[in-house]
């Protein structure tokens, strides 16, 4: 059967990329206002591409409200012959990424074309080409099954807000509960560790913003008639902030460890496979020096898979040129929690304060202010049965072992798994040289038919699941 | 003899203070280029005046260059009839701080009145009437005397920068380092502790200003994927400042402490005797909490006599609205360490090095940039031949003890002491309540009396010193 579904899709890659070049043509940049009409037009586009492949509801969802409306998602659902099968969710996004510097793009980003096995143009690989080689996957499937109903039911939504903060898809995701609803969710918007080294992402970090205010004199002093003798709030902050961390590297808010969910042996083991060169990664953040962090992790260990605290600003006091004597009234710094499963946002503000208060001397004040909701991590073990499914997705389609990665940044997946219930399964053949982001961006054709060959194999492990 | 001080001080205070008046209409505002002209009729009215008192030599004296002028100082020179009798130097200034807000003055600052006992006018405390007293006691004095010269050889040098910084001032020093040359030198600019309390002033901190710039990822890192596993400029400089004190408040630079001269038995007992209210000082800060600092000593004996390390302000990474998970690539902080006798502000930039050294963690390069050559701490002991003498004088004027206090701040006077290699005596008579610096500037004028009378003894107190 994987040789009908590989034949399938050699033999229909000339229609694929025509269709993935049409829609790559059409600049649905989502920051400002400028291109919504062309978002508009790109979920069009899906809309109709999905209809016309098969898919008996196809529809572009509005976002936001009519007098300040979002920019749209598209939905499209094929039931599955058995209406008793499993329903499996596919997530992605039309939306790309503003192209600024265009004069560093070899060629212009909405005119894709084809170099040495690469497809060039602004969101070959972030996001539509993972999104539609699903639909190719689809379509083999149900070629070499000569079936006219997938095995399990399908559903896709396909955000067009998501490179500008996904401001309404939480909303979205529950207005529309009951239509979304779904027993897995398979998220195509991540990458793989290298061309030769396929892997899943199994979970994204969660994040809470903070920020931390010391007020101290009612006005700036005169550190020759009060210096030494009064509290000073950038003393106070930066104590505060050395203390967010013992000599172990670990973040030491009361009960910041307490709900973590430890990595496995197996897992540990898996990312120890991957060859990370350190020395590479540190160069690409232009440090010359060490890696450094939480003691007995390794650096992907800190980065996916352990939370953190970072403070991303501070200031208070003089900070213009000169010198200027005097001890400020005040002082602040903003902070961000990154945080793993099974950690909760709604606990961090409480930790913070308590923390804050434990460390406060007297003659100041300090206020702890914590940004919205905060994200939930996303986790996905590897040895449940819907990650284990993918896996032999992967392996059936790259015939080589599949590793794991995650995330360690925060994103719109945490509220598919919060709102709809469901567990997230990443499956994703993206690379970090793709250039997401960034001028030039990229995809690997060769790793898109793999994408789709590993889409047809899906749909029958995730229905031979047990229930 | 001092009825007869008294008497002639009593008999000549309406001239005095219309002399002090005319001084004072002269609006010598040294900030800004705007009153340069004034600054420039302040120094001649004042040479003028003392050549008309009896001075042989009243000279103005140009600072800077031609091409680029500082403000004129005004130097007097009263030699004494025995030419083996001792030089004193009397320094105080006459040019004014700015008036704005102009309309929180009772009267116009420049118009000088009396009101219940006090002179109102920009420059009556700070410093044009503690200039004045003096020429008035040696007028006392030598009427009392019968006498054509004082018993001391008598210098003054008025300067005109002192509150835009002395930027010329030690130039000027050094340039008529011959013909200021003294045995000791009188400073009348600074403040006794109540009008019921005189004192002396025994000594003013240096300062050093420095900044530490921490550098590490050549541009911001997104947090997601770096944080928790690289070095934080902003924990690493957080945790230098934390550092800076130890648990008992004091500064860890190494060696900070080992040129420090110790608070005597005799200071301490004195300074306690000060009606120090600390709520009452506390309040002027806006502070409502407790005081803080150095173990082991009083609010008072940290402010004017220990050592300080102060933050005076700190930025880097996002500062403005929101969030933004970043690890900046840099941090900086501004700091100044008030120092006391007999530390050398050239000591503090190596401790300082070597302090940021021992704590820099791999993958980040720190800098530490000292600003100029810093301030020298001025001290006298209390038991000096000339501070006993000028307390001597005082107790005589005032008629009850007389106690010690200190500035917390820096001054110009340091350059006198160093420059001139002679010691100081501070006598004065202003108040922190006079307003200085502030609308509705003051001064008491039976204490500019007091002054006076207290610089008629001066001379014969100093004269009577064993060689």
């Amino acid at each position: 059967m994987d040789t009908a579904v590989r034949d399938y899709i050699a033999a229909h890659r000339g229609d694929f990329f025509a269709a993935l070049k049409q829609w790559l043509a059409i600049p649905s940049i989502s920051a400002g206002p400028s291109h919504s009409g062309d978002v508009r037009r790109s979920a069009r586009w899906l809309a109709d591409y999905l209809h016309n492949s098969g898919f008996p509801v196809a529809e572009v969802w509005e976002t936001g409200t009519p007098a300040a409306p979002g920019l749209p998602a598209v939905f499209a659902q094929w039931p599955a012959a058995d209406p008793a099968a499993r329903t499996v969710l596919i997530y992605g996004h039309h939306d790309v990424q503003p192209v600024e510097p265009l004069d560093e793009w070899d060629s212009p980003p909405f005119e894709p074309v084809e170099r040495d096995g690469q497809l060039l143009g602004r969101g070959a690989s972030d996001d539509k080409g993972q999104v539609l080689f699903h639909v190719l996957g689809l379509a083999a499937w149900l070629a070499s099954h000569g079936a006219s109903a997938p095995p399990v039911t399908i559903k896709l939504l396909v955000e067009g807000e998501e490179e500008s903060g996904s401001v309404h898809f939480a909303e979205l995701l529950r207005r529309e509960r009951d239509r979304l609803a779904a027993d897995v969710v398979v998220v195509s918007d991540t990458s793989m560790w290298a061309a030769d080294v396929p892997s899943m992402c199994t979970g994204m970090r969660g994040v809470v913003d903070a920020q931390i205010d010391v007020y101290g004199p009612e006005r700036d002093l005169h550190s020759g008639s009060f210096g030494g003798a009064v509290p000073n709030p950038l003393h106070v902050l930066s104590g505060l902030l050395a203390d967010l961390h013992d000599a172990q590297g670990r973040v030491t808010l009361p009960g910041y460890y307490d709900k973590v969910a430890g990595l496995t042996d197996a897992e540990r083991e898996l990312f120890a496979k991957l060859p990370f060169d350190e020395k590479a990664w540190l160069a690409t953040a232009g440090n010359s020096g060490a890696a450094s962090g939480e003691a007995g992790f390794s650096t992907i260990e800190r980065i996916w898979a352990r939370p953190t605290a970072e403070v991303n600003g501070m200031w208070g006091g003089h900070t213009g040129a000169g010198g200027k004597t005097i001890v400020p009234k005040e002082a602040h710094a903003k902070l961000s929690f990154r945080l793993v499963a099974h950690q909760d946002p709604a606990d961090v503000p409480g930790m913070l304060r308590q923390f804050v208060a434990e460390r406060t001397p007297e003659g100041v004040d300090v206020a702890v202010t914590c940004e919205g909701p905060g994200v939930r991590p996303c986790f996905s073990p590897i040895d449940s049965p819907e990650v284990a499914a993918g896996r032999r997705a992967m392996e059936r389609a790259f015939g080589q072992e599949i590793l794991f990665t995650r995330e360690g940044g925060s994103g719109p997946e945490a509220d598919l798994a919060d709102i709809l219930g469901a567990p997230l399964v990443f499956i994703a053949v993206g690379l970090d040289e793709d250039q997401i982001h960034a001028p030039n961006e990229r995809v690997d054709m060769g790793l898109l038919l793999k994408g789709a060959e590993t889409a047809a194999y899906l749909w029958d492990e995730l229905a031979a699941l047990a229930d």
